[in-house]
């Protein structure tokens, strides 16, 4: 063993003595995010328990979400109010349920589940609860990579000459884990596909799209804007929620689609459920009334989040600048900061944390089936910890990176 | 025309002259009974906003349900804990996903969707959601007749021994239109069923289990306790929710199933989502407590909806006792009476009631493909009128349904 090596165990020892529990693993806001949504509860903002069109919220009735909630989601997302619908407490549920009802019914042609070896295009590094539902459901999946500006499109067009190729599912804006903004010029190749599948569809999660971490911020398109200029609106099924604005899994979610999409989404809903929570969804709609009530509300969430952020990124810069085979991405808004270490050297990495007491997300969750080809993509999730836990979880995280390394070149 | 109908037909134009607009269609609750359950909206309920266990319910986490609400149902329905998942807003849902799962995946064997041809039991009259979630999926419905014990169980043993028969779908206590509930002959019955199909499954929908009407209320059967003698836990998914305990559409809803069915369920659950509205849970589980308070609770339902069965029940005597053609269900509990009136007439009867401002369930609605062989079976569903107003609609009820006779008789 070289010396640089004691030298790097030695210190990870120190950590190691200190029985420390730090978690970075997931998106999870931490308790400061919460209490400032406290007031959601408050029942007095329900009123007489109507909505805007004397609807009774605690009572059966309306499929599709009160009117209240339909407009907010209209302003944030810039599509008609009649193209959303509102859902539960989980935009992942309304993703799940969509391919389900893909598999079963189709998207417009036969089901996909009596259609043989099935595809969809992943931009990597992603969200591994996407890559869950795919694989769940039996869908191949086939990585695309990503440059500052998304996904390679050039792949994506060749790829989609390929009628088993039925969709893409990716994170457009402060993407889960890089944090990128797809471009205008990628959002117009999104608009402008034209896949051989007369079923593929783009699931298109916004969870971050008002998520900024300051006023200079990432510049949000509207795909359905875009598309229409080719007539493509129906490609495209965009969901969000208010998890990270209010509180994650009892907040509201959103499905904003096409017309025909939202037609045969209801057909299905119709069966599978009377409706979803509407006293939440007026508590949401009576705290927050118009998009400037939740600009306002996400100015306090990157208020408390901005520091966290930047505790990591100054770590990785202090550790890592100017060290060949470390990148990392400064995002202006979402939750994580995606850190490439040396190839061959991710897993090695989430290993020696955990045995210091910092949990990550595993090495290679954010790549299909868990395969990170290059080994080198670990995520970083800095809203849960407090700010001194983080900048120590920081430390041990560079400094395992570089035990890592150094074992590599032994 | 004979006399007798012109006076009726004078009587009918005077309820007409009266533009009046009465609904008796759907179970919902009334709005006095809303209001019993406001409390549960306190946010001093959710203290700390800490589960029993410590559990944060206002952060992501907890897959299955906190432990206060599994505890609860735990009670009611005499299972495990660990032998109860917790749900969103709907047991409605819950069905909808387990067939999903069963056609998708299999319950056990192949996939549903992979075997032509599938069919299920269905006692009738029934729950016309039950029929609409079947018909979707495009699984065939076979009539299972009922008389006050339940569901002619000599049809379903003959009908189980083809192995294309895959399951069955019920509301065993204060059954859903009759409020029948099934005798522990027929519950023995079937704990013991030996379908040909291993993938068989009895959908056992106890939506009215705590749903008594007065103190003179039937007896509660756990359908686990008695298939355990058979080893057949397996066959039983069995849902239940509070919509009617707390608020329609933005209460709790559980599922009790064996170990091997409860794991199955969660294997999909964890790609569907990351939990559900834990803080609504939390909120249930603090304003009920246990069962008793879930009794007491339900004994204030009882106090406000027993005098609308009476009015119905009343109308109903006065006008249809001793006259032949005509019979009804005297229920114990549950949201519902079911009228049968002479063959060949409901259909008429409800569309002269739309005529004179009452709505009611579309005929034929309580049977699969709404198709009632007899054409006689209307449910009545008295909850959600005020009790002025439920007494003159059931006389408008029973008024139509005498002109409907008397028309055919000409």
């Amino acid at each position: 063993m070289n010396e640089k090596l004691s030298e790097l165990y030695r210190k990870f020892d120190e950590y190691k003595a200190m029985n420390l529990s730090l978690n970075m693993a997931r998106g999870k806001p931490g308790k400061e995010q919460l209490d400032i949504s406290n007031d959601i509860l408050d029942p007095a903002l329900l009123g007489n328990y109507k909505s805007a069109d004397g609807t009774e919220v605690r009572n059966y009735g309306v499929l599709d979400g009160i009117a209240e909630c339909k407009k907010l989601y209209s302003e944030i997302l810039g599509v008609p109010e009649k193209n959303i619908i509102v859902f539960g407490n989980a935009s992942l549920t309304i993703m799940y349920d969509y391919i389900a009802q893909c598999m079963i019914f189709g998207a417009g042609d036969r089901p996909w589940a009596c259609q043989q070896g099935i595809k969809f295009l992943c931009p990597v590094p992603g969200y591994d609860r996407h890559f869950a539902i795919l694989e769940h459901f039996g869908i191949e999946m086939i990585n695309i990579p990503m440059d500052a500006e998304g996904p390679d499109m050039d792949k994506v067009d060749e790829l989609i000459k390929d009628e088993k190729v039925k969709g893409l599912i990716c994170v457009p804006m402060y993407a889960n884990p890089n944090g990128i903004s797809y471009s205008e010029r990628v959002i117009e190749r999104f608009a402008s596909l034209r896949p051989a599948a007369k079923d593929f569809r783009v699931i298109w999660d916004n969870a971050y799209c008002v998520h900024h971490l300051s006023d200079d911020c990432d510049k949000f398109y509207n795909i359905f804007e875009y598309a229409s200029k080719y007539s493509n609106e129906d490609l495209f099924i965009e969901v969000a929620s208010t998890s990270k604005i209010s509180f994650p899994g009892a907040g509201i979610s959103v499905m904003a689609a096409s017309d025909n999409n939202i037609a045969a989404v209801k057909k299905r809903m119709t069966v599978q459920t009377i409706g979803y929570d509407k006293i939440n969804q007026l508590r949401h709609a009576a705290y927050f009334r118009d998009y400037d009530g939740i600009k306002a509300h996400m100015a306090k969430h990157a208020e408390i989040i901005r520091p966290k952020f930047d505790a990591v990124l100054e770590a990785l810069e202090k550790n890592f600048a100017g060290r060949e085979g470390y990148s990392w991405t400064v995002p202006k808004g979402g939750y994580f900061i995606s850190l490439d270490v040396v190839p061959g050297c991710a897993k090695r990495t989430v290993e020696l944390c955990k045995e210091a007491g910092v949990t990550l997300t595993g090495a290679g969750a954010t790549f299909p089936y868990h395969k990170d080809p290059e080994d080198r993509n670990i995520r970083i999730a800095p809203t849960f910890p407090s700010l001194d836990e983080l900048k120590l979880a920081s430390e041990i995280l560079c400094l395992c990176a570089m035990i890592a390394e150094e074992e590599k070149n032994q």
